[in-house]
């Protein structure tokens, strides 16, 4: 199996890109193709490192942050994140991994890869540890507005994802509004509603903010503009949650006494308000695997992204959507 | 003084907002009237509890949560909330609290009292404890479909709130999006910064989620469903970290000592989680004080509500505001 890496994806790439790919190489046995300036990346390729599985895939352009997505993957035909899913197209790498500007990684793999028969808009999916288990939330920033029929198709894609590599069975599907009742909500989701209570998937109704810790469903469908505030919400909350509770603790002797025998209870604690725990958030309704990291990736979160891309591999995920996303769509 | 509080709202009344307006009484010397059914409200007057400041007003109807704001409010014309604001509009009461349907409360404000002139959308802000001080987010639920020009009045109402009564001098204010470009962003987002860009208001661009813990900006605007949707998340994610923490920490023999000594600071810790402490939500844009209370609330967040409105009618925050919305109108 071979990962392509886009090497210069991230705040703080190639550092981070190249270390993860490294780490992963190492730890789990698998090829990865790191995609982008072989000059950078060769620099941070350590030479008391292990890179037997790593190779590098040379190119010179690359897409930033700031750049508008659709424009800069269209005008720069030999970016890294183009490369890296032409790669997948040609049979050489089988997913992506970036930590890149994630509009450009969608409009790459859309753009590449096509979009799988049925859906009108790919989006992408984070999975956030709910109290009773895994809570994957769809849309995440691909689509900022979008219409009812779009936000079904999440659910669709949600569903045929949550089946198929998180092994839930009939998994309950959630519109996101501010309040339970059908009657609340902006237009949007009033309209929403009514197509998934037409549609044989399992859902439940409207859900709340709170829901995506609960876990008393485990799909939470919202646009892309609703679902990043939520994601980034709530990550600089953990962050902030984190700094709060050392703080708090180290202002008094009695909190220095709890915190030096708590430290691996509250390390533990911690790592699980991290975002890169799980790695890394699936694109969802294309023709292959992309997964998108954070911007601010450690190497650690970079491993951890392509282990889920070995694992969405190995799981035959897009063969297993494809046929999804035919009976639902 | 007397503060109005509808004894009716909310899902644990009238037990908590009894409760809650007799420590308020007791605590702030405050003069109560409690508007509600009488005699469920006297069986919650425990003859122990110190009530000389606290009278009640009698009335028969009351709005259900799940009763659409609007009709509910123009139908009953003698529920506890409308009948609340009718005494402040008759000068017998200076300010309501309730935590019943935020809603009804709102659209019970705008029809008894009416909008301040210049105001198109009075709107419902939520203070969050940031760790560079506070930061006023608006609108948290009052107004789900907004236009540019709802959006740019929410940040001159908070800009007047902001400066009125906490203290804030010139405060930042941020849009918020799904990133800091300008270019990012839906529809919305992208014509209100404009309308921001050419006012004299401290506009410093668009802010994400995550700005709401850290302070960088002390007034986040947004429309009421993105707010709502922010708003129960971060009780939600509060909430859970809490009980994550508690488990985390039992699980392991350290983790109890831990525990043991840590309890002070961990509960320091946990309260600033909680919404209880800063006790509600000021309705801005309406010609009076209002404040909406979570549905769940104890007595303490009740009282904590009381408190605010007493700190809104002594720093004459109606009468601040109208001339802060004059001037940036």
């Amino acid at each position: 199996m071979n990962i392509a890496v886009d090497a210069m994806g991230g705040d703080y790439a190639p550092h981070m890109a190249v270390r993860g790919a490294v780490q992963a190489a190492a730890e789990l046995g698998v090829d990865i193709t790191l995609v982008g300036e072989s000059v950078a990346i060769e620099k941070e390729l350590h030479p008391r490192l292990s890179t037997d599985r790593v190779t590098i895939h040379h190119c010179e352009e690359s897409i930033r942050m700031d750049d508008s997505p659709l424009q800069a993957v269209r005008k720069k035909k030999r970016a890294s994140i183009r490369v890296a899913f032409n790669l997948v197209k040609e049979g050489t790498a089988d997913a992506v991994v970036s930590a890149g500007n994630s509009g450009a990684t969608l409009a790459s793999g859309v753009l590449v890869l096509g979009r799988m028969q049925g859906v009108d808009r790919p989006a992408i999916a984070s999975v956030f540890p709910g109290e009773k288990g895994y809570v994957v939330l769809i849309d995440v920033g691909a689509n900022v507005d979008c219409r009812p029929s779009h936000l079904f198709q999440f659910g669709v894609l949600a569903h045929a994802f949550a089946t198929s590599c998180l092994g839930m069975e009939n998994p309950a599907i959630g519109l996101l509004s501010i309040g339970e009742e059908g009657s609340k909500g902006n237009e949007l989701v009033r309209q929403t509603r009514q197509l998934y209570e037409e549609s044989p998937l399992n859902f439940t109704g409207n859900v709340e903010g709170r829901d995506i810790f609960t876990g008393n469903v485990q799909i939470i469908v919202c646009d892309g503009f609703v679902g990043n505030v939520a994601l980034k919400l709530s990550e600089g909350m953990g962050e902030a949650v984190t700094r709060s509770l050392k703080t708090e603790l180290k202002s008094s002797l009695f909190g220095r006494v709890a915190l030096l025998f708590g430290r691996r209870s509250l390390d533990s604690f911690t790592r699980k308000l991290n975002y890169e725990e799980y790695g890394g958030a699936p694109l969802l309704g294309i023709n292959g695997i992309g997964i998108v990291c954070h911007g601010q990736s450690s190497s650690n979160a970079i491993r951890n992204a392509v282990r889920l891309a070995v694992d969405f591999v190995n799981s035959r995920l897009i063969e297993k959507m494809r046929e999804q996303c035919r009976q639902h769509g």
